[in-house]
């Protein structure tokens, strides 16, 4: 049974394990750095659908349904499925999931959604209230855009600072049984806000949240970063990475040598003109389903820290005066 | 520790208890059947802030603080708060917990957020992540009108079948220790979708989630409805409440004289134009924590199921021809 240190900090003994795990990304996340570690690239950003929130929806759909595949079970074999979106009302995950007739749990946590489903998916499933369980995300470069910025068709200009919406899905198949990786611990993030209003700005916004878990897992668990092969954060991109090495530092923790971002990694930013990186909820849900649990599996890593950002605003929270709440959920995974 | 049946039914030992908890609604609630049983009433619909989300936050908030005090602790004694609510990406939620600095776990399920939360709360301290927990949930009338109907300005006619959400706010806190009112049990909904899509129509269409949730239930503990001192929906409101009641019934169960419906009881439908009565996340929040748990407490009633209800459509997805997909969570309640 799952232990509790402090401060949303717990880990978990032999009881949960990664049985499968699927990725499916959109083109433009194919055509980056990582295309070649994805399971499926969707060329079509409608994915044969009316409307790209369909399409989202397609995406998570289509993620589940390979996880299940792989792990040679079918959808009856799901005890509970968690998932979420960034879509007002979650509808990338509602929709898309609907047709499975699995007890679902619906969070919001915004793009650190990845890290908060594996959480509450692997303590039901450390309590046994769940044999199988699943945490899947999505998201979808048109959907947030006109959702979270401008419509498509009206050609804004981005920042520097801006990152790019991945069209991604990632899903996660846990297991109380079968799997050689597994979850044994985790760290619930804190609302954290720094003051930073800049919706393009969102590395900056999520980087105190991403510090503040690291340090919480680290000291409750008396470990060092040394401890670990990499600790990836979800979305941080390039200035918020920078940001959380300096503040980590500034604690007398060095991350350097084992931080990675997802957003960094998944496009050529010069070449794809991503800026800043990539974003959304399916960046380091793919990301991680694509190339960090394949080298866990494969034994090029033993022990990764994934921590996930979410920014917990609203455009209207914006128009409202509001600066940018945020949050990071870290789950610790291993390969023994 | 918890123990699985099927089709989402779990059930907990005696690990999960209600130490204290809270109800703050508005004036019309106020004014309301249940007016005497909610903790407090605030008169001014901003609630001295300058929008009525940043009010609905700060609903939130009081719930929460009064809970906390009730329980005569502080809230560093809260391990895990778990909270979702309808604006859009739950600014009500992420706003107004943001200065409690409690991990928290940020969920969507519509109507449906205080039993979904009780779920995750109690699961999370029965395999003793948390010591302490929080399930809150809040709604705004005038949040939920703007952004999911008309503008109020505008002056809409509401159809016969509309329902009237509720400006409230209920928070449970959950302890691995202290209580006498015990969660027990639970089933985590599925997604049903029967092809409603009139958004005010909500009561058709979430009674079938209902209907299955509570079916499963009893099937799986092998319980009948005589078995509860009530069987208390979320917010069906009128019509829905008439439809599971016929649902049921074509399955052979007779819920008639146990059933009670939140939205129905909170407000006096004909002298206040509420229509088919209240709805919104804090309708059943607020029922549950200021009128059924201190019928637990005070020994009137000794076993309840409640189950609360949500569509988990956007206005987006029905302008897209989509229908209102619905989900039902269910939590046992018992007073030994």
């Amino acid at each position: 049974m799952a232990e509790y240190i402090s401060q949303g900090v717990f880990i978990i003994p032999d009881t949960v394990k990664i049985e499968s795990y699927a990725s499916v990304v959109g083109s433009k996340e194919g055509e980056g750095n990582l295309g070649k570690y994805f399971d499926e690239i969707i060329e079509d950003s409608h994915f044969g659908k009316s409307s790209w929130e369909k399409a989202e929806s397609r995406f998570q759909l289509e993620a589940v349904s390979l996880a299940v595949r792989k792990a040679n079970i079918t959808k009856e074999d799901i005890d509970i499925i968690c998932s979420g979106d960034l879509i007002n009302q979650c509808i990338g995950s509602t929709y898309g999931l609907r047709e499975l007739e699995i007890p679902f749990l619906g969070i919001y946590g915004a793009c650190s959604t990845m890290a908060e489903g594996l959480i509450i998916s692997s303590l039901l499933t450390d309590n046994k209230v769940a044999k199988r369980s699943i945490a899947v995300t999505s998201s979808h470069f048109s959907t947030a855009e006109r959702q979270f910025r401008f419509p498509l068709s009206y050609g804004g200009q981005r920042t520097p600072t801006a990152q790019w919406t991945c069209t991604a899905s990632g899903a996660v198949l846990l297991s109380d049984t079968n799997g050689t990786i597994k979850i044994v611990g985790g760290c619930i993030g804190k609302i954290t806000d720094m003051g930073v209003n800049d919706i393009n700005n969102m590395g900056s916004a999520m980087a105190p949240a991403a510090a503040g878990t690291i340090q919480r897992y680290l000291n409750a668990t008396g470990t060092n970063p040394e401890d670990y092969d990499f600790i990836v954060t979800g979305d941080l991109g390039i200035v918020g990475s920078r940001l959380l090495i300096e503040f980590l530092q500034k604690q007398n923790i060095d991350i350097s040598e084992q931080h990675q971002d997802c957003g960094c990694l998944i496009f050529d930013s010069e070449k794809q003109d991503t800026h800043c990186g990539g974003s959304g909820c399916g960046c380091s849900a793919s990301v991680l389903c694509g190339y960090f649990l394949p080298m866990l599996e494969n034994n090029t890593a033993k022990n990764i820290l994934f921590i996930a950002t979410g920014a917990l605003m609203s455009p209207m929270s914006l128009q409202q005066g509001e600066s940018i709440p945020t949050i990071a959920h870290l789950v610790h995974l291993r390969k023994d």
